[in-house]
């Protein structure tokens, strides 16, 4: 029913700060990338205004209240506020028992016109979750939201890189983790450019120096000494000083030149990702119209023919059928 | 000097089961992907008969001891092994702190024939960390390594879908993890063929009737109930235990027609993983032949021209490019 709804009208009530318009241009960007292409087109230049955060950590480190604070506090000082939490892991669960692992206090903010709240969990479509992630910041930020925040699950290990995405990063930790989990530890401070201890309430007096001694042996070259905010989320406390550290970690990235950089490497990114998404789309269109391919891929199955003669040969047939036209 | 080497001759020597010419072909295979095709080609034929175990788990949760292991009793038996461990979180490291997180103990393995040990980190190339992984597991096919387990660090979050490469899964646990390791559970018991509690000395009947409890509600389709197995790597212990496991799991795939519904899914994956490289670089070497195209990314970074106009510009260049030729 969606691919009927009249674009121009849609995105008429989308630059009109229409919530609904918001959400369902978001549908399109995740789910309907042929539809994709031509929205972004049109809402790309309202772009380039928004602030990007990334959050990450490890599981049951109380992420989705910490975003559920920061964005109350963001909306306190009288700005507003997009989030968008990506779950890679979701495709292994058939949700039995999983749940939703982006859970936000959804019923706390979701009457707030200053913030809006999405899930990301598709995948296997053409240019994966990592495109979209990037389309649905687009779309927060054409719709004229300050800030964005990206969740990730899972530090470190996410298709999903968030440092591409997000000017400032933060790791978010927890007192009283097994040792097993020492091990991750290292590769996520580094991505880091604020790191939060949070439910300070059951320690982390111990966590704070181990994570200053991997600071203090792994020299960054911007100059920025990633600061370490304790916090205990479900209080509220320290979320002040956290968006405050935020707003230092912008100010410093926006004077030396950091933000510009960023700024043209996730562009780069994202032409790179619409141009081979376009071009395996062209391919694909062809594929579908060469009846024969199918056959040529059970040849494979059924050991006639050997995999990598037969990728030649169906390449050649979608070329030739490119060719052919005028 | 790699892509000096006579092709032919390598692949003689690779068939003569000379393990300098394994290690060779996966370099090529790994990286410089315009060689991986023809390589591929040739090899492909001769592949078939491997079976692949898959191993994921918490970090700390001792896997590289328990593959090393593994390893051994293969050998015990008198097959031949290749083992793949693939660290999606690579990029993230400068290397000062996370070191080599596939860590096989290979002074005790490396001067066996019937063992060969492959760590693959690269990212950012065509095809990705995933392609990659299955042509290192079809190089070792070829070469005739009975096994392959294919290690993959961080679990249900990696890049590479170990499920969609692995014929049997083993997902490997640890007693006393924190709570806040809990929730992570859930989704990888549902990609666990079988099960394991490593470090077994240490506790493990409270994870045990937790594991359980999880597999009650969670019911397969396939009549295949993972089996829980207790190791204690380090001192050798369940490691039979487990590998009959894993061939018990292999006749039952085998007998239930799973395996061959596996094989063909593998099929088609690696077919249009391969054809969209293909697809892709043909489109990046008219990229590379037509000048202009940077100027037209520079319009975009000086915000000259909205992204998605310009890969439009961009794609129906390198179209028309494609089309004059004869």
């Amino acid at each position: 029913m969606y691919r009927n709804d009249n674009i121009d009208e849609l995105l008429n009530r989308f630059f009109n700060k229409d919530r609904m318009a918001l959400a369902r241009v978001i549908t399109y960007l995740e789910s309907y990338p042929d539809k994709a292409h031509e929205i972004l087109k049109r809402i790309f230049p309202k772009s380039g205004n928004t602030y990007v955060i990334g959050l990450t950590g490890v599981p049951g480190a109380g992420k989705s209240t910490l975003i559920s604070r920061l964005a109350q506090e963001v909306r306190k000082r009288g700005k507003s506020v997009g989030v968008v939490c990506v779950d890679p892991s979701s495709p292994f669960s058939g949700g039995a028992f999983l749940g939703d692992r982006c859970r936000m206090n959804a019923q706390e903010l979701v009457s707030d016109d200053g913030i809006f709240i999405r899930s990301l969990a598709s995948r296997g479509q053409l240019g994966g979750l990592s495109r979209a992630t990037d389309d649905v910041v687009t779309a927060f930020d054409a719709f004229g939201m300050d800030y964005v925040i990206v969740e990730t699950v899972g530090a470190g290990q996410s298709e999903v890189s968030i440092k591409d995405l997000a000017y400032t990063t933060i790791v978010v930790f927890v007192p009283n983790l097994g040792d097993s989990i020492q091990a991750q530890k290292a590769g996520i401070v580094e991505i880091g450019d604020i790191l939060v201890i949070n439910k300070s309430d059951l320690g982390g007096d111990h966590l704070k120096v181990q994570l200053e001694q991997m600071l203090d042996t792994y020299t960054r070259q911007t100059g920025w000494r990633p600061p370490i905010v304790r916090t205990i989320a479900v209080e509220n406390k320290g979320i002040n000083e956290l968006f405050d550290e935020i707003e230092r970690h912008k100010r410093h990235i926006e004077l030396s030149g950091i933000l510009e950089k960023k700024w043209k490497e996730r562009f780069k990114n994202r032409f790179y990702n619409a141009l081979e998404y376009k071009i395996l789309k062209a391919f694909y269109d062809k594929y579908s119209q060469i009846d024969e391919i199918n056959g040529e891929i059970n040849k494979v199955l059924d050991k006639k023919e050997d995999l990598y003669s037969s990728v030649d040969i169906v390449f050649n047939k979608i070329i030739t059928k490119i060719k052919e036209e005028s």
